[in-house]
């Protein structure tokens, strides 16, 4: 398996926890540097039409891509140990919780998203910061309200083992955190989060422990 | 069954088209006014925390929410005839084309966020459909180019019957056709979404059928 990467794409954070959930390790870990551009070089549009990350070969067909979609994947590839419940609304509760994430949030404050409110509406660095910090927290709202008013939360987001919801909800957090959302209005999904992070599979998959980090952000 | 939506919601359509393919019916349909702000009445709030549709309830455990995880939910209780593969790869695939729609395309121009722009960012009429035609366009571009460069697409987006990835892709050209972007560059999406909406399935779940769209649109 190869992973197409970066230390601080929040996406491939996703694949990286499950794979080290489900114990399976990349034979490689290509680093396209978003900073850069890397995305849009033709050698990696060829990889992956969208021009973002993360893309996963795996074996000779064509490569995976959409992050919520390869965790799908590993979940049917590696069944063991699940980051699925084994019932159906607990499944769709979960899943729920990972699409407010992946689908309702992070989209809006990816680089692609940030650059077009600088460049195209000239917005300044408080104004595009007031955008993520925005959706962030309607995100995590929505996510607090459902940790705390439902049974199945547990000492994850659902139940006591981690699932989809926590590998999406610990990509978000860690993302927030670097743009200095205050986190104070959200102490479930914090609690959950740090709860996740002591767990290795989480803490190695931790974008400031990515070999292609800054070192000056790491040290 | 009941099913939170409104005519215009794109996500609640994937939803309807889902169930119509599964021939599963709402016992009621309960239309959450998106123009009059209905979703954030606490009524809808205590149904659905995020205050965004649809929301599905299914006997009487908490309702569901998101609509991609409503539709996994949809596949796994009914699961014929299905909307998935039956291939691991293949199901990676058709989920992939699916989340370009409805996590790095649909959210950023749905009503939260065409207000943002409009109320917090002060941009005109033209500068927010510019905005949505930006999003909308580059995500049908990725979408086009794994449709014309891959094999396992057929009479739809994977082979030859309908799957999320389609049930996702007809919101999207439908919603960006209300948009009036200009969709010549993407004559395979174009040719399958056209093909989808010959399906009754597709066609009663579009949103001017819906009994909520306004007389004056529909007749």
């Amino acid at each position: 398996m190869k992973l197409f990467g970066f230390w601080r794409s929040m996406a491939t954070f996703r694949v990286r926890i499950a794979m080290n959930i489900k114990n399976v390790r990349p034979d490689e870990e290509v680093s396209i540097d978003l900073m850069k551009g890397a995305q849009f070089a033709a050698s990696y549009k060829a990889v992956n039409p969208q021009m973002v990350l993360p893309a996963l070969a795996d074996g000779d067909g064509p490569v995976l891509f959409q992050s919520v979609a390869i965790l799908e994947y590993l979940e049917e590839k590696y069944p063991n140990p699940p980051i699925l419940p084994k019932d159906l609304r607990g499944r769709a509760r979960v899943r729920g919780l990972a699409q407010i994430i992946a689908s309702d949030a992070h989209p809006l404050y990816v680089p692609r998203v940030r650059n077009y409110l600088a460049k195209e509406l000239k917005l300044d660095e408080a104004g595009v910061n007031k955008w993520c910090h925005h959706w962030q927290a309607a995100a995590l709202q929505a996510v607090e309200t459902h940790l705390t008013g439902d049974k199945e939360t547990g000492r994850f987001c659902h139940g006591d083992s981690p699932t989809m919801a926590d590998i999406c909800l610990v990509s978000h957090v860690v993302a927030s955190r670097l743009f200095k959302l205050d986190l104070t209005p959200f102490p479930a999904a914090v609690r959950i989060v740090d709860e996740c992070l002591k767990i290795d599979a989480f803490a190695r998959a931790h974008p400031l422990k990515q070999p292609d980090a800054p070192k000056e952000i790491t040290h």
